[in-house]
């Protein structure tokens, strides 16, 4: 493979030097870009869009072609999983993902096949092998999954959920019921990202974004325990490099110690903690992403650059911070504020690592 | 006024000593009760239902004929205040609250009244006499209202929002427009709660429900700056009672210490904090409030139990202590499992206050 020409965002995550702080944003790759609707029309609906792996690795190199980031993500969904479980994914125009057949008893859990990465789940590893290659090393790929937690609530509640009811009573009144899904799909997932990992992701990252709506120990016991399961059955290294993996909990600040004890090498941070205070209570441990308000980016130049040296001021001198949104940038974002953030952040980060 | 028979929940909240911990439930009256629905339907809309004393006062006490709890609340709706300001508040049937002229530029907000609480809000204030009278003494009556950020959501947004767009985009890009709005709110709330301190509310509390969608920095200088304001302005003590004051920021976990800093009796606590770790970090400031997951009502009557000694246990022995869901109860919860639920905080809490 080729030699990385922009290698900061796995140095930083390895807690090597690096001269700018590296970024990129979650969602990078979307809605927000004219030339994204361009594709996706293209393709016809999203789902055909992640299933074509020339068009996934087009929409993926897309804002890099406009902004200067550190990493590139792999253009994908996290209910590819459920999907291939044969839950039956599709997407209602502006109601969000569904699924056909969600779960509802124990035999729905002992139906679910367990997908094969070069198999139902093929397409997702072209694409990664397709970026990958022309990517041409210019920056790092990261492959990602959905949490167990969080693909459990889809396929339960059968799509996006205000107060997660279906699976909270399962949670509640079918404990092992539900350790029997997430078990599955910890193993699900573990192949699905050392598959990613052969075919060319350099990094890879798991998303909770519903572990914050569990109470702490209903957290741990549904959604951390199986993250760490993640964690110890990744292929850490590959052909002789480190391959860091970093977690993302929603509305998990409250919980940053028990996730930096999974063993990961990053957690991702949302906008609702102050980097300062999470440094100080995991930063010896862990590399920190994150995390300005994507909402940010609809304000002016002046306040996105201002707000960028506020959270690089907060974290302070060194490494082992990777600049990025703390959620999903905004689809009616204009691109030209997503390229101020991305520059502001190399432009004023240099000091932080004389 | 008639001397309380059950002054617990007061108690409580002014850290004097009782013999069980008190309980009520957020939403406690409501669409999970039968009888509630059948009021509703007598009233017509749900605003109707607010604005009938004689309605209102039957619903509020309805879930004190089935449960043993230690506190009525007002039935009413954090947007009565927008509404009187003139935004012209509707309930879409499933949609949830709307309100006809949002905010959206200075002269908005200029033109905004400053509503008599015993003008366009008196039908309020009717309640709160109306229920006071003939709670005749049983349990004290919380009075309460929405934080200004909260109301501002709603108000600049148009109703509930995901994203919160406008109003980020608002603090971001005009935030002197913002702040001005949230002066005039926390104003407005100052008058409102003190008139329902002078009608006969005997503790109140401010819902900021929306509070937990900023950042560590954008929550204090837009939610709690105000939210103390309203805390400095309120009667404290009147005729000769303490009136005590709970905060309830949604999601504000990892703020308790700034939240205890406004001077607040209490502060209500989400379910995604561990009640011990709260009460270590401000349990010698302020009672707390809280925290069982309200999707809890789902499970079995044992599970319940289960889950009423953890956190009793977790709060441990002392006053200070206030049991509550940690939001509002769902509207599908079995009205028994509620039951289940208050008799075990009064049946296993004794053991804590000997």
């Amino acid at each position: 493979m080729t030699e990385l020409k922009n290698d900061r965002y796995l140095r930083a995550l390895l807690k090597q030097d690096v001269d700018k702080t590296p970024v990129w944003m979650m969602r990078q790759a979307g809605r927000y870009l004219p030339e994204y609707k361009e594709v996706r029309a293209q393709a016809g609906d999203f789902m055909s869009l992640c299933r074509n792996a020339d068009l996934a690795c087009e929409v993926t190199l897309q804002p890099l072609r406009r902004f200067d980031l550190d990493a590139a993500i792999l253009f994908s969904d996290i209910l590819t999983i459920p999907d291939a479980m044969g839950l039956g994914l599709y997407f209602a125009e502006g109601e969000g993902p569904k699924l056909k057949r969600p779960i509802t008893c124990k035999k729905d859990v002992d139906n679910l096949i367990m997908p094969d990465p070069e198999g139902e789940l093929q397409y997702v590893m072209n694409a990664v092998r397709t970026i990958r290659r022309e990517l041409k090393g210019a920056v790092p790929l990261i492959g990602f999954a959905g949490s167990p937690w969080t693909l459990a609530t889809y396929m339960v509640e059968g799509g996006s959920s205000k107060a997660f009811t279906k699976i909270k009573k399962m949670a509640f009144c079918e404990p092992q019921l539900l350790h029997t899904l997430l078990d599955k799909l910890a193993d699900s997932v573990i192949d699905y990202l050392n598959a990613q990992i052969a075919a060319g992701a350099q990094s890879v990252m798991v998303f909770d974004t519903w572990g914050g709506v569990l109470s702490p120990r209903d957290y741990k016991d549904f959604s951390l325990q199986y993250m760490t399961k993640i964690v110890d059955g990744l292929q850490r290294t590959y052909e002789g490099k480190k391959i860091p993996v970093t977690l993302f909990t929603k509305n998990g600040g409250q919980w940053l110690e028990a996730i930096a004890d999974t063993g990961c090498d990053a957690i991702g941070l949302d906008w609702t903690i102050d980097m300062a205070s999470a440094k100080a209570r995991v930063g010896d441990r862990v590399v920190l992403q994150g995390n300005m308000d994507p909402s940010m980016l609809y304000a002016s130049p002046e306040r996105i650059r201002e707000e960028v040296a506020t959270i690089l001021a907060s974290f302070g001198k060194g490494g082992g911070h990777v600049f990025n949104l703390g959620h999903g940038i905004h689809l009616d974002v204009p691109p030209e504020n997503a390229k101020v953030f991305v520059d502001a952040v190399h432009e004023l980060s240099p000091q932080y690592h004389l």
